[in-house]
């Protein structure tokens, strides 16, 4: 606790461990913050940058009743950002970086699995033919739209590539575990470029994507299915052919 | 790229994939960096923060030739830093944490149980008399030291917790893959308030003490067995049950 931005830091943190301050509220303005923590109004910017960047408030600009900080929680934002500039010091290989995705998103693909079969055998143990949808479902299908649309021949590779990641996102989020979908989210915004210049030196685009959708396709069935085991499988074997054919991975 | 410092951030990433800034070397000073971006001093001064606070330069005070931020690589820190305030503005719960802990480590153990696996097979090959340590053998070695300290019966509780930290920190570096120590370093970090919390409500410490000492052997033992599905097992075990015992888990 050596630098005055800590300080307030850890008093904001304290703030939200003693419910004084949660998601939603406005943060206290700069000069009230400096006079809580004595610190300086440098000082206080300092953190307020901090809170910022990694993702738990966003700022309004102006002087009217909407100005001001409000805290917010895309926890996503802040550790991809860290992630990423540690990738480009080269600190971390991009192989390291999708070795720990697979662990990670295979795991939660198989999870989503498992929920879907676990709420099919209570929808039948129920008997009832209402089917009201569940966290996963709502997931689980609008992987498969993004699914329909990266189907389009025309698709630009760069609309491909987000497309893609989005339904990787539907699908672990299906899981319901924020935090592996906050660290999925990071892994794969720190190494974006990495992959999206691999991808666009690639010889065979088209078959590049037809082979994708065909793999994303199955995928989708499996946890559809139930079958975390074929899940888990579809899932590293997927990410593992992208590295190899793209060059990521030797 | 809406912000000041988001310029300077964004120059300095392309600095680090071009090769022109590197780990170790000294920062730019505020001057030079707010020219060259054709920013504003205070927007450079925010960014060096972010990248502070991001674990990418450690500042030195003062005015001699060891003034000035030099490039670091230190992601942990900055990843901590950004879950442990996600954590606590409640998004974030510490199960959640831990589930994802779970399926991180089992698998680091394994791969790390794996390596020796194959080290052994290797040296058996070469019948050679010789043996020289490899990466996992050291921080096997480590890991062995600190199980013998947390063996100590008078041990503090606070003292124990910074030993088990660090006896699992030892086990996953041993699998080789930073991204995945980065990560879990940043997890058991982001919830050791927590974690602390819950130990210390404990009622029968010594037991408890005595319960996770036991558990710890097994694990290294597997480990150094070569044995990855039951470091696999052993490891997810020895995590549930802590997790439950101290009631962080229902």
């Amino acid at each position: 606790m050596n630098k005055a931005y800590e300080i307030v830091l850890a008093g904001i943190e304290r703030a939200f461990l003693d419910g004084s301050l949660t998601l939603g509220d406005r943060l206290p303005g700069e000069r009230s913050l400096a006079e809580r923590f004595d610190v300086s109004r440098s000082s206080v910017r300092e953190a307020i940058r901090i809170l910022d960047a990694v993702g738990l408030i966003r700022s309004n600009v102006g002087s009217g009743p909407g100005a001001g900080s409000v805290i917010v929680s895309e926890p996503a934002v802040g550790l991809s950002r860290a992630l990423k500039l540690h990738v480009s010091a080269r600190h971390i290989a991009a192989a390291d970086v999708l070795t720990t995705r697979v662990v990670l998103e295979s795991e939660a693909v198989a999870t989503a699995a498992e929920a879907v079969a676990a709420e099919s055998v209570q929808r039948h143990g129920r008997g009832s033919s209402v089917q009201s949808p569940g966290p996963g479902d709502v997931h689980l299908r609008g992987a498969g739209d993004l699914l329909t649309a990266m189907r389009d021949p025309d698709i630009a590779k760069e609309d491909f590539h987000n497309l893609d990641a989005r339904f990787h996102r539907e699908l672990c989020a299906a899981a319901g575990n924020p935090v592996t979908d906050i660290i999925l989210a990071s892994l794969s915004s720190s190494i974006l470029d990495y992959v999206s210049a691999a991808a666009a030196a690639t010889d065979d685009w088209p078959w590049v994507q037809a082979e994708l959708t065909k793999q994303h396709a199955g995928l989708l069935e499996s946890i559809l299915a139930g079958d975390a085991d074929r899940a888990r499988q579809e899932c590293a074997a997927h990410i593992h052919w992208f590295a190899t054919t793209t060059g990521i991975r030797p």
